[in-house]
């Protein structure tokens, strides 16, 4: 019998050979080229033997694409979908399917990364600032972010924005006990660590409580609308501000916030398209007045100059970013809600203002008629609303067993009353449905002649708003796709180009992981849906918590917190927790080593402790010796250290183990930042060598597409003393309060995570981990002779990244890290990371999942560009007027008659000769950062703007 | 009470504004421009009052997208999703999830044209090419076409092929009994107009017959693998050909029926990676020796070079397709299957040889381990076979029963025996399950282990195939995503531009349309379930012939036709079907006016008519008079007259009811092309007009997108007397036999009609039908100072296209209307119809679906074409080098150091200034159509090859 095995041809590992770039016989050759004769060897001789896992993962073995969404279904199944009235600031909504398949499951948008490389993500920012301008305009604010995660983190960020900003120096800050409870949860909190004492109370106490600051929600959460505005003066009269949490579907029918007084909007954008998703991902967003915008939290897209003087946009004010993190942080975040934020604005651009009106005027008047049948059955529901009706006065649980049985979920609110709020699906079936269980009866088309709306007289919206031409034009279905299509077409996203960011790992997301998160059964459950409903996503939770505790050796994981530096924060806040349970609450001292990642100190100042910076040396690795000194001198404050591993320069370093213990000894606790995971799963496990807790990355190691910077998703993982200080979920039990809106953060894109490890099982995860060492390891050995590798660690190996230092080259030749950066765009490439944890430097990372062919392709155009350096060191190319200066080239450069350079047009445009088969065309020349920051400008460009007349749009230098 | 009702607000209309282009302001400033007060004026103004229907449509109302997904989501779920082991042609596939999305989803893809503008086609081109050399190389044979509609019509073609090509001078037409039932009725079907005599028999006869060639299965349709070769070699010693219908996956492992002798070989590559989906699409392909490649027909994409010397794709032989079509036409094929064929060749991509063999290596070792379960349990299977068992001595109703029950179909043959065919989809359960069907068990490895291969040892594979480096390396999903992409970017579809070919009614293929298609409730039914589990096809299918019904005011109408060329086939066939049950089986003229589609003649040519060609006056109108002089003259033998309306030249001729009413007296039928319908739903129906017959494109009218070349529907519409000849299905009742291989035709892509139908409504098809007519009038008014207009009808106007004369510029300039055509590229549009129906011209048709924007952007850009063209009048710019004559313009050229054109690179490349902002680069330059004909190379490109030496793969002129 000579024929393979009936096993071998099932072949359940074939995901691995997908998700992986190199086959095995190009692992092979490039192992050849590092020098090592096996992958297990190589790792041997990167990974100190301390720290080596003993033994392979327990988990399953590998299954393929069609057996995992087979299993997938089945948990899939296990939620039902009712039709969810439940509110509470989820609602439900049509994805235009246009949007559905063209955005979210169309990798050339949710592949994208965060648009810090201006040139090659004109695409996306247009829908950012589009996202902006409708937030603007809707809440009748000046200006408004690209996005934050979610409503009550939003909240939160109004709530320190406003701490930064007020006359007032209380330490007050007044909540209306109107918003929503889980905004309430993430208040506290945030509250805790910075010091602030919230007041919680009616809105009636808000104008005389002193505060510094009051929140409001805009129609409240029982759905009452309140004219808020005599409030707001008394407010301001006491030099506090005015912070609203509010609905954008709402204000396109009463006045904006912005019109009666507030100083800052937030809110989410979830009913612009984005399914629940028990909860998330969708975007938040924050809109305030002109006058705050250096302080806002979040990325705030700007316009502004290229070199060619053409409007082209940016990321503005990206140094308040910076100075928003580090020591002096109120906020630590970093993560937006891209992908989510781009659906929402799209969402807007297709409907238009008079859509939005239509949908609204539909949602509201079904509320009034629902409202009228209540009525006339005597049933109570209360005056000033847009959508949600507040039931009083009737038998809450005999109401929920009906709704029950009619597979309707409505909100609880407590025995006597409960909470209906329409949508933009609710049909006049949803209101005859809706009236009976109530014993109403409600002849749909009779009651809606007879019923009056019930917005108050004096609140009804009468200013304009998204009258650029871009919410004005795109309304047909083809007018939509191109609009898409066109931006799209402007931006690097992985289904063109690996996209090596140190740090980042942008690795494939399998088509196969992103298949379910669309699915009814993920995406159309309501996060407050009761639990019987929802046993698949317990499933899917349970089963992926244990995954995670599988791959980090940890005892717990929360997968609340909804970006990695949310669980940065959960991580500390257990570690607080923990100190405080044994009454050791005054250890305040947490040790960061200087080459930390930026949200780490600003985590850590977020949760009231003091940062203590150690030193690295030479190398780059953490000086144990300082650590020791630190934590000798501090021993008895000392609450943590929180370190990366590998560290954030690429090595992995040698004391770890030591370090734990140097710190345990002294009662501290342990915080691996975990971005950098993908160089440990399977190989190494921080939860066994000494770390107590851990943030994850799932948006980098664990295929969370990065949507163009968004969603994320950043789950805590810690040892057992520290499990019963994660975060609580809303209404749920536990010390620490929520980190995040939904207790589950982003749920309906677990599935892709889930999908991955079940899809690579034990074996293929560690040959993942392995093969991003081989990719790095192969570029930086391909690269040796071009360029130095700035640290290394055992036997001259880097981990999975490796940082190129072209600070040496600058020195000689004035070309910048940043040239060669925007050079790579002219190869079409998306740069490594830029001058991270070293300026001066670019970090690459390959990941598993690029091919042999594709690292060739970039390391071709690193020696080309190396080759053109070397003609400026050597004089043959000019040292200003040379194509890494002038870099990008757009083709209207290099089409244009007149061409002023030094060099030839051949090589601007073609470098090499595999780019006359392939090019990408960057669509805006170098992005003038200078100019950008000085002319804030945060709107859609009006449409004259883009005849040149750049002028038409700037403000005045406020600088 | 003010607000709106909610009966407005609820905006059930909403898809059409969504679909229609312009919106209601836009409308009215576009009718001032045309000179009419209202869309109802205009179109009284255009179409003649005798056909004018006097009612509106009794169709529903319009729906929106949301109510027609619920809707066509309940008619899915009445069908049921059985494992299905039927075979007979079909087999369950695994569609990669990466070729789901990125190709079958993805407009990129879907809403393009056929590749005849090769420049802007060279993606899918290469694309075609792979498939092709897949093909070729899997059954040995030295060249294949670019994709047929099935097995059974691609049999029939091989059988017509033979036919030309034979030394023998026999008529019949020899068919083994083991080809699939479908291609047997196929077969019959179509040799009865050609007037070939088959006969059907087994193997061993075959070699004895007397023919001009046979068609031999093999495997055969009950799964044996047979040694032909000694067959062969008999039927080439007296002068025939042999025709194989094959299977490309069993030809992975065994001999290719080009090593044994086989002359052509046809097959389906559905089980590449397209689903069941009821029978249909999927592509069928033909491969032949090389001395055939100018008879073949079918498209064929070869290679060529371009303006500037490079490598490019195009269609190759197009002027065989012209030869096979028209008068002498013996095949009247014009529609091919490209989406469809595109994915099958990514599936071999991605695959590659190694893992197609894995695939056919698992799958066969299944059927060798049930086939020796049986056996032990004393059930009969036959030897040698690949993935097929014929079981036999068994009751067969009771195995049907239990396997009913397991919720499994088997193939259905007689009393005695079932067919089982294993897939790649099959598992060690299923196994287990059928096993059991027969009381026997099966412990898998068990057998694995003590089982041998049963492909017969003579006949296993030795050759290698898909050596070609595209079939060795996109083998990770990164790398193919990217490659797809890198194809799809070279490529103008309508997701970037409109596509304003007249005739071709490229319209919006919304996304609501295209959601359902992939829904396993319909991409996996076996055409060959049972119809308990098809209820829901009957329903959709029911359903979308009475809206046909209504829309054309015929009676009945079959789905079968899987494009206009099979539509117009099976009409004619009703007709020849009719005169022979009232005994009049002589009448064979069909007239067919000279204006008229070249399928017309070709189709008429296949049912043995005769065709007589009428006149057309000098307005291109059809020659009233001339059609009475020929039908008086035939009277006797008159059957039929073909004409489409509105005519090709895009009037609505005034004397239709007339030449209806002339070639009824004189007993002849009217045969009424469908491929204007977009000019004619709402406002005339031909069935009401005295027409009898139509077929309709529904991938013209009704939304099926054409995918680059296919998938087509043509359905075919008659009155009631024609209604009994139309085609029966497979194992129906009926006088005319099939026309297609499966009883629905491309079954699984109907719900795209049904759902465009159903949101449409009554009132969105009319209005629909009147905007594409207003959008052709508008262009032709916008035009008119620029370029003459061809035709025109009653008042000055045109129907829903536009015939752009571009011979008195030619006869002043030297400028040609291919030169505008290849022009119109750089201004990133896809041209008009060149030189279709009139030599010199360009037919545009805009429909409906294309915005007020759009048509602008495309006057403008046809206005600053005419300037230049003014330019070479008056000498500004030179007769031979100047901007259309060297059309279409490449990044290279423009880009590079030397320019040597009397012109500037600006005009070159940005002619207009919104050109800047987004631009389309075309890969290649004016592609060579004389060298390409000359040089006809149908294969993948050596590699080599892309360096520019183009030589390397040249072959001697052979013309």
């Amino acid at each position: 019998m000579t024929q393979p095995s009936l096993r071998d041809l099932e072949h359940h590992s074939a995901f691995i050979e997908r998700h992986i770039g190199p086959n095995d016989a190009e692992i092979a050759q490039m192992l050849r080229t590092v020098g090592h004769a096996s992958l297990d060897a190589m790792t041997d001789a990167i990974v100190p033997a301390k720290i080596k896992s003993p033994a392979a993962l327990a988990l399953p073995d590998p299954i393929t694409e069609v057996e995992a969404l087979a299993k997938i279904r089945a948990v899939a199944d296990k939620n039902q979908v009712f039709r969810s009235f439940i509110g509470q600031g989820y609602y439900g909504t049509h994805t235009p399917n246009v949007i559905l398949r063209n955005i979210l499951e169309n990798p050339a948008w949710y592949t994208a990364y965060t648009p810090y490389q201006a040139e090659i993500s004109q695409g996306r920012m247009e829908a950012l600032i589009n996202f902006q301008t409708m937030c603007a305009d809707l809440t009748g604010m000046e200006i408004a972010n690209a996005s934050l995660l979610d409503e009550a983190t939003a909240a939160a960020e109004a709530m320190t924005l406003a701490k930064r900003s007020a006359k007032s120096k209380s330490n007050v800050f007044f909540v209306s006990n109107g918003v929503h409870p889980q905004t309430l949860e993430v208040l506290r909190t945030r509250a805790d660590g910075l010091d602030i004492e919230l007041k919680i109370g009616g809105d009636e106490e808000a104008a005389d409580a002193d505060s510094f600051g009051v929140l409001l929600q805009y129609p409240d959460t029982f759905g009452q609308i309140h004219d808020y505005k005599a409030l707001a003066e008394k407010v301001h009269a006491r030099g506090a501000l005015v912070a609203v949490a509010s609905d954008l579907l709402a204000l396109t029918l009463i006045a904006s916030p912005g019109e009666w007084g507030a100083d800052m909007v937030v809110g989410n954008s979830q009913r612009f398209g984005v399914p629940f998703g028990f909860g998330g991902p969708h975007a938040g967003f924050m809109a305030c007045r002109d006058a705050f915008k250096r302080s806002m939290p979040g990325r705030l897209i700007g316009v502004s100059i290229d070199a060619e003087g053409k409007k082209a946009y940016r990321l503005t004010l990206q140094t308040r970013e910076q100075h928003i993190r580090r020591e002096k942080a109120t906020s630590n975040i970093c993560t937006a809600q891209v992908l989510l934020a781009v659906m929402a604005s799209m969402y807007a651009v297709y409907h238009g203002p008079e859509g939005l009106v239509r949908i609204a005027r539909r949602t509201h008047r079904l509320a009034a008629i629902l409202a009228a049948a209540l009525g006339k059955a005597g049933v109570n529901v209360g005056p000033d609303f847009f959508d949600t009706l507040h039931v009083t006065g009737i038998d809450a649980a005999a109401v929920h067993a009906k709704a029950k049985a009619a597979r309707i979920n409505l909100r609880a609110i407590d025995a006597g009353s409960v909470g209906i709020s329409l949508d933009e699906t609710a049909t006049r079936e949803d209101i005859v449905a809706l009236a009976g269980l109530f014993g109403a009866q409600a002849d749909v088309d009779a009651l809606d002649k007879a019923t009056g709306d019930a917005l108050p007289a004096g609140l009804q919206r009468k200013s304009a708003f998204l009258q650029h031409p871009v919410f004005n034009t795109h309304h047909s279905e083809h007018e939509l796709l191109r609009y898409m299509r066109s931006l799209a077409d402007k931006d690097l996203a992985m289904d063109r180009t690996m996209i090596p960011l140190g740090s980042c790992t942008m690795k494939l997301n399998a088509t196969a992981e992103m298949i379910p998160v669309t699915w009814p059964e993920f995406g159309n459950i309501h996060p407050l849906a009761p639990a019987e409903q929802t046993v698949g996503y317990k499933q899917l939770i349970d089963e992926l918590e244990a995954m995670l505790v599988e791959c980090t050796g940890y005892d717990a994981v929360s997968l609340q917190p909804n970006s990695g530096a949310q669980g940065e924060f959960a991580g500390l806040l257990a570690i607080r927790a923990y100190h405080r349970s044994r009454n050791e609450g005054h250890r305040d001292i947490c040790l960061i080593p200087e080459s930390a990642h930026g949200t780490n100190p600003a985590s850590a100042q977020m949760c009231g402790m003091q940062v203590v910076v150690t030193k690295c040396d030479a190398n780059g690795n953490v000086d144990v010796d300082d650590i020791r000194r630190a934590a000798e001198k501090y021993s008895d404050r000392l609450a943590a250290i929180m370190m990366t591993y590998p560290s954030t320069h690429g090595v992995f370093e040698e004391d770890v183990v030591e370090i734990c213990e140097i710190v345990h000894k002294h009662g501290g606790q342990v915080y691996t930042d975990g971005a950098n995971m993908n160089a440990l799963v399977g190989v190494a496990k921080p939860g066994k060598w000494g770390s107590d807790v851990s943030h994850l990355n799932l948006h980098k190691t664990f295929c969370i597409p990065h949507g163009g910077g968004g969603p994320g998703v950043g789950p805590c993982a810690v040892k057992s003393h520290l499990a019963p200080f994660l975060p609580r979920t809303l209404g749920g039990e536990g010390d620490v309060g929520m980190v995040s809106a939904a207790s589950f953060g982003s749920a309906s894109i677990l599935p892709i995570s889930w999908m991955y490890i079940a899809m690579m099982g034990n074996t293929g995860l560690r040959k993942a981990t392995q093969v991003a060492l081989l990719n790095a390891n192969y570029i930086a050995k391909r690269l040796a002779p071009h360029y130095e590798t700035l640290y290394t660690g055992r036997n001259g190996l880097v981990a999975h990244e490796c940082i190129l230092d072209l600070r040496p080259i600058k020195d000689a030749t004035g070309i910048s890290a940043e040239d060669v950066a925007k050079r790579l765009i002219d190869f079409g490439f998306h740069a490594p990371t830029l001058s991270f944890p070293v300026a001066g430097t670019l970090m690459v990372e390959p990941t598993e999942s690029e091919s042999l062919h594709e690292l060739d392709r970039f390391i071709d155009a690193m020696i080309q560009i190396r080759d053109e350096i070397r003609a400026v060191e050597e004089g043959k190319l000019d040292r200003e007027d040379n194509p890494l200066k002038h870099a990008p080239h757009t083709a209207t450069m290099v089409a244009a008659s007149e061409w002023t350079h030094a060099y030839p047009r051949e090589l601007a445009a073609f470098p090499l000769p595999v780019l006359k088969q392939q090019k990408y065309w960057p669509p805006v020349a170098r992005v003038d950062n200078v100019y950008g920051d000085k002319n804030v400008f945060c709107s859609c460009v009006p449409i004259e703007a883009f005849a040149g007349e750049i002028e038409a749009f700037s403000e005045p230098n406020v600088m």
